[in-house]
């Protein structure tokens, strides 16, 4: 992977080709944006092939916009799919939506015949409910309200696949975080040894257990945004209680369930848990 | 129903009647216990009943604990069962067991052969995977232990009857009792309008919405005992956000669950909810 | 204490004796109001004394305002003073305001400079901090808003004179209510014998000692207003906690104080405290 | 200030007159350690100067602690007090008990009079109402008992004393650590600006306001033991709240105290503050 010097000092060419894939179909973006370098910072440059896409001319944008292939399960099967394009609707997974994917389906076309390009969006940053609610609620933008919202999702996709094809000073900011921690407030100290499953819209995504400090040795989550959706820990508290006095069967507490929602992909997700012997508290932490 | 004092005051032959299935197959129960009449309470009737149970010799107690039914969903097949057996055996519904029925199966099996009579438990107070749990330890019984737990069991069973059977002064406590209460600390009164979905077992048994003060106008469960299983309440708190200040989307908050264990059907489970804007409390209260 | 059943009948010269002192130096409201008679519940007799009040001409208002005695240190001094006004400043003790007592009576005469009558509140809802810190809001209103003010006051002057001298139907609400609650969220059940100290203003107001149910066999206040002010909880937990394991010495909570404001005096303030064994929770409760 | 390296370098007359104090009159206890040198922690030092008091033959060891001064105020007027014990005793401040001061100085004569030598205690971890307690509960010790509890008291007084005399690796723990955190969790952050007063025994102590992440930029108190005794944590809430809807006057929630005890002097104690709008919680963290 290049670093940012690197591509500020190869030639125009070398330039276009290390950045192919970061906008669909558009080498014109980075060809223009080559005369633009150098660019301090990562940041700096993202901002700087933005805002050659904003510069252009009007039909350029709306070809640039036409350029980027539907979201559909369909649009899997075309072979001019590009692979970052084709990863991304894979992780995805909008045939999860079951029956509300024909909903979708007939969105998408309302929306293309509304606003004569794709709907477009940033899948790494989302859920396929989010998805199909997003959909329905930009089906009300006007058309410069619509422009607006397409680039902004054009904004994060490319932020995304820059920074997988360069290294450098000041990266722009793509990781949401989400954490726990177990407070043992019937001890006074921190719960260790509590296992904790984390699902995302009903899907197991991941899973940890607590150490000596009730924290996980890691983020249950990092290294890219959160999808927006619903999550719920599951805090496996059973076996911490085994030992305790008075413990019933079954246990007073066996699972801890927590859902909440994520709205923000690059937000901070911290849930404590105050795990008493007949209550527990949990809350948004910082 | 007959009053307790229409039983204590009717002939022994319809007396008798009266209790009919009170005991599985054991006329000779309610026979002997016709003469120690008058019964002051339905307590003292189903303690009396109990007693003649318990002061039979051995053979005979055998005998009575061998004429109970097998709990077993072959057993709904055969048309020698108790319409009370019956009933009590379809309401519990083993089969959801799945594939741990064959080893709750084998388990009755180890059951009878070892104790010379069936697994015999008061079907009532129960969900199929605390039944095959009850079978696992009672099978480490010695027989003389395991003696008085049938019998134990059957006098739960009784008691339940009897109640269906009789009215009258001193009856007993069948009853478990699952209530909830909503407050919303962030505006300092009581949550009204919260839909509470009440499963056990991840079965829905029952549902309703709090009122203006923040409680259910019934328990959510009551008349009779609370089975013995895992539960979760399904606070939809989402639409009661709805019109605050700063709400995401997904919110924050949408649907709290709260699961608890259920060790004692007789006994009151209370599960408040402090919902706050991003936090939560829930204990058991009283 | 006459009925308003025999307050509605009796002849008018009795019945302004009988009402003698609900306002001050002011027979003439209950002469007027005496043919309004009947009065079908003690809210609509309050109700119909103020209306006569209200619909005074301005210079009898302007009077009636004027007889109201100054409240102060000094006022009690004067022989004039009726027995009511005497009992309630009594109560009230602004001689705890110390050096800030030379504050309210400047603030007071400055008042009365301005207003042309002397500065009227109902003392019974009042602390002195509040008293002080309510003369000078009121020291910004209009003539037209503080008319309005001091007629609201004499208002509820009446209203808590009145349920001192007639019992009948539909009396007006005059009492706040303060309660507490507490609960053993390390035992999942009522905590008993738990002794709770009330303080208002920093002056030990009420005492009492939980129940089994956790609660105070009567409210803590109730029986009339609670005083405009801060109050302070004092939950003594040490006994509670003695014969648990590893207790230490000193214990982790002995004193469980809890602040909270009372603004409304005709309020319900119910204060539960959520007691675990190294945390605990309190909230405003309903 | 000498390192490590150096005291295990030096002649062995310089080592006693580096180590002169920490130890009550008694340079012996150094004069013997020296010839145990080299010492490869401060930790390993102290273990052995401890050790040469053990070893001492038991009149020595009597006469060790004859040699020190009763803790008494009527001791700080006695010139041949050590610098050391005049400025731990001045931080204690005995004088504070009062009327039980007298209760104090009968038990410690008690004392004298049961085992032989002063009362000791290493007053740098004690607040005088505890300092009453422990001698109470000492004074029933045996004789042995009682010898190995002042030993214990000795090994604290000189591991503080080393502390201030010598640097170098493996020095020994000798700091508590009290610090709080508050959190918003009407609005899911970290709640800064907040004003927090500690006292000790209601004693003033420190003072300090939270960051934008809810913590204090420095430990409410660190760099020593803690003193055992009962602290509160005032926290003034009452301005954050002030933008807030429907502030009432006064606020619900002004100054929220948070009691609890210190048994530990070495121990952490951390206190969170989870404040909603009208409802906490607080626990010991982590």
């Amino acid at each position: 992977m290049p670093t940012l010097g690197q591509l500020n000092a190869m030639p125009a060419a070398a330039f276009v080709a290390a950045l192919d894939g970061v906008f669909e179909h558009a080498v014109w973006v980075a060809e223009t944006a080559a005369s633009h370098r150098p660019f301090p910072t990562v940041v700096a440059l993202h901002d700087g092939l933005m805002a050659v896409v904003r510069a252009a001319p009007e039909d350029a944008r709306i070809a640039f916009l036409r350029g980027h292939p539907p979201l559909s399960p369909k649009a899997l099967a075309d072979p001019n799919l590009t692979a970052a394009s084709r990863s991304e609707q894979d992780g995805l997974g909008m045939a999860s939506l079951g029956q509300r994917l024909a909903v979708f389906e007939a969105g998408s076309a309302a929306y293309e015949a509304r606003f004569g390009f794709p709907f477009i969006v940033c899948v790494r940053r989302q859920t396929p409910p989010f998805v199909l609610r997003g959909l329905e609620r930009r089906l009300t933008n006007t058309p410069d309200q619509e422009a607006a919202a397409a680039l902004a999702e054009i904004g994060h996709i490319a932020r995304l696949r820059l920074v997988d094809r360069v290294t450098g000073p000041g990266m722009p900011e793509t990781g949401g975080h989400l954490s726990a921690h177990v407070l043992d407030t019937a001890r006074g100290k921190a719960a260790a040894g509590i296992r904790i499953e984390v699902l995302c819209e009903d899907v197991p995504v991941a899973e940890a257990v607590t150490n000596q400090d009730g924290r996980t040795d890691a983020p249950l989550l990092a290294d890219g945004p959160l999808r927006i959706g619903r999550y719920e820990l599951r805090f496996h508290v059973g076996d911490y209680y085994a030992g305790w006095p008075n413990v019933t069967d079954p246990p007073w507490y066996d699972v801890i369930p927590v859902r909440f929602g994520v709205a923000d992909p690059e937000g901070g997700y911290h849930i404590p848990l105050l795990l008493g012997t007949w209550s527990y508290t949990t809350y948004r932490g910082t």
